[in-house]
C-alpha cells in the first residue's frame, strides 16, 4: 500500500493512473477502522480498479464541547487492515497539509444539518461537507462509498455532490451487523457485557417499526414516540426515533415513500446510532 | 464555435480534449460582452491550448432589489464577439440546465463577502462563489481568467479555490480602459454626454492616491476621505473609496504590503467601479 501524507505527491500518483484510464474508488475514513469501515472498502472494489481510502481527523466537524484531541487514533492497526482488503492507496494528510492556512470558506448545507444529528452537533454536517468537498477535489475519484450507518451524512454528501454537480458517483454501504443485529462501531467498545446484550434492542425497535408501517400503521409519530419510551423502559436515553423521507431527511408524511427510520439513544455511556430504510 | 447548453454534452466534448492532453481555459461571464471579457478571452489563449467561454446570468448573485430580469441579454452578439477572437467553446446553460432542482448547498466565502461591493449587495458573493465552484466541477479547466475590473469577485474565487485545493490557476486579467483611462463597463452606456467626459476623473482620482502612498503618505483613510469629498464636489456620490490588502480586502495598515485601491462611486445613474493596485 503506498501512503501518501502531501497532496502534491498524492495527486502526481493519482495522474498517472488516470493516464493509464483506471478508475479510482474512494473511501474517506477517520481512522480507528473496524469491519464495517473494511466492508466500504471491498465495495468501492467493486465500482472501480483501484481503491484509495483516507483518514483523517477533521478538527472543523468537532463541536466545542467534542474532545477532537481524545478522538481515537489507530494508525498502524488501520494501516495493517487497509493492506489485508487489498487497499491500494492511502492518503493520511496532517492538519497542515489539509488546513496550511485556516479553512474559513465552506461549503453550507442546508435545513438537514441542523436536525437529528445536527441538532446534537452544531457545525458538524458543514465540517463534514466542507472537508469531503475538499478530499473531493485532492483526490477526484471516480466513485466515493460511505456508509449508510452514518444516514445522515451520506446524504448531505450526496446531495452536496448532486447539487454541485461533481462528476463523482456517491454510493452508500449497507452496514455491517454482529449476529444479533448491532451495527458495528467503534462505539460498541465502550458498553458493559450487560449493556452489550442488551444493545440489539435497537435495531429490533427499528425493525419493528418498519413492520408497522408496512403493514399500514401511518401513525408515524405515535409509533416512534411509542418505540422510544418502549427503549427508555429498559435503560435507554433516547435522542430521537424518527420516520423521514430518504434524500432531505425531512419528516415523513404517511403520502411519502422512500423512507428510513432513524434513531440515536444513549445506552450507559455510548450514544448509538442506527437506522433502518423502508 | 461549438455551443453547448446541456451540461452532459458539454462534458463529453472536454473529456475528448482532455484525452488528447488538451489544457483548457475557461472564461466564466454573464455575457453582453464588450473588449473588457475579449482580453480575458485573448489571456486564457496563451495559458491553454483551447478556450471555453460560458454565459450565465446567475439568478443567484442578484440580490432581491436587483434586477435579473432586466439584465442584458445579447446572445447573438457575444458569439459573433466571441468567434472572431478564436474562442472554441462556448457554454450557455439554461437555468434548468445548470439548476435542475433549487441550490441549497451554497459555498459561503468568510467577512470578505460583507465588505465592500458585498455590503451593498447581500448575498452576492455566495452566489457568485456557489455558481463558480459548480461551473468549475463541470468544465474541470485547468487555467480560469477573471477580470480584476471586480477585483473582490477575483479575490472571492482565487481564495476559494486554494482554500478547496481546486487543481485550476486563476489568473486575474487587467482591466482594459478606454484612451481617457476610463475602465470599459457595460454600464458606461447609461451614461450622458456629460457625463462621460467626467468619467476619467476616478480613475485618476485612484492614481492620485496611489501616487501619494508610494511618496510616503500612510494615512488611508484621510487619503481617501479627500478624495471622495472631491469626487462627490464634480457630481459624484461615492459609494466608497478605500485602500486594503489585496489577498483579503481587508483595510489596510502602513504595515501591510500588496495593496489595491477599491472604488465605487454613481455618477448619474450608472454606478461605476474601479480600483488599482499598489
Amino acid at each position: 500500500m503506498e501512503i501518501y501524507s502531501n497532496v502534491a505527491d498524492l495527486r502526481a500518483a493519482l495522474n498517472k493512473l488516470r493516464q493509464q484510464n483506471r478508475r479510482i474508488g474512494f473511501v474517506p475514513t477517520m481512522g480507528n477502522l473496524h469491519a464495517g469501515h473494511i466492508s466500504l472498502m471491498h465495495q468501492a472494489k467493486t465500482h472501480a480498479d483501484c481503491v484509495l481510502a483516507s483518514i483523517f481527523v477533521n478538527r472543523l466537524q468537532f463541536g466545542p464541547n467534542e474532545d477532537f484531541d481524545k478522538y481515537p487514533r489507530t494508525f498502524e492497526a488501520d494501516c495493517a487492515q487497509l493492506r489485508e482488503a487489498g487497499v491500494e492507496f492511502l492518503f493520511a494528510p496532517t492538519e497542515n497539509d489539509l488546513y496550511p492556512e485556516p479553512q474559513t470558506y465552506t461549503v453550507e448545507p442546508p435545513e438537514i444539518q441542523f436536525m437529528l444529528e445536527g441538532e446534537c452537533r452544531p457545525g458538524h454536517f458543514r465540517g463534514v461537507a466542507t472537508v469531503v468537498m475538499k478530499l473531493f477535489q485532492i483526490v477526484q475519484p471516480d466513485v466515493a462509498v460511505f456508509g449508510k450507518k452514518d444516514y445522515q451524512q451520506l446524504m448531505v454528501i450526496r446531495n452536496m455532490t448532486n447539487q454541485f454537480m461533481l462528476p463523482i458517483r456517491i454510493i452508500g454501504g449497507e452496514t455491517v451487523r454482529a449476529e444479533d443485529s448491532l451495527a458495528l462501531s467503534s462505539r460498541n467498545g465502550y458498553l458493559s457485557p450487560e449493556e452489550r446484550a442488551e444493545a440489539p434492542r435497537l435495531q429490533q425497535t427499528l425493525q419493528n417499526i418498519r413492520q408497522a408501517v408496512l403493514s399500514g400503521d401511518h401513525d408515524y409519530e405515535a409509533l416512534c414516540r411509542k418505540a422510544a419510551a418502549n427503549l427508555d423502559s429498559h435503560g435507554w436515553k433516547t435522542d430521537y426515533i424518527s420516520i423521514r423521507r430518504q434524500q432531505d431527511l425531512a419528516p415523513a408524511t404517511a403520502a411519502d415513500r422512500d423512507l428510513v427510520i432513524v434513531a440515536a439513544s444513549r445506552l450507559g455511556t455510548p450514544r448509538l446510532l442506527d437506522n433502518l430504510e423502508i
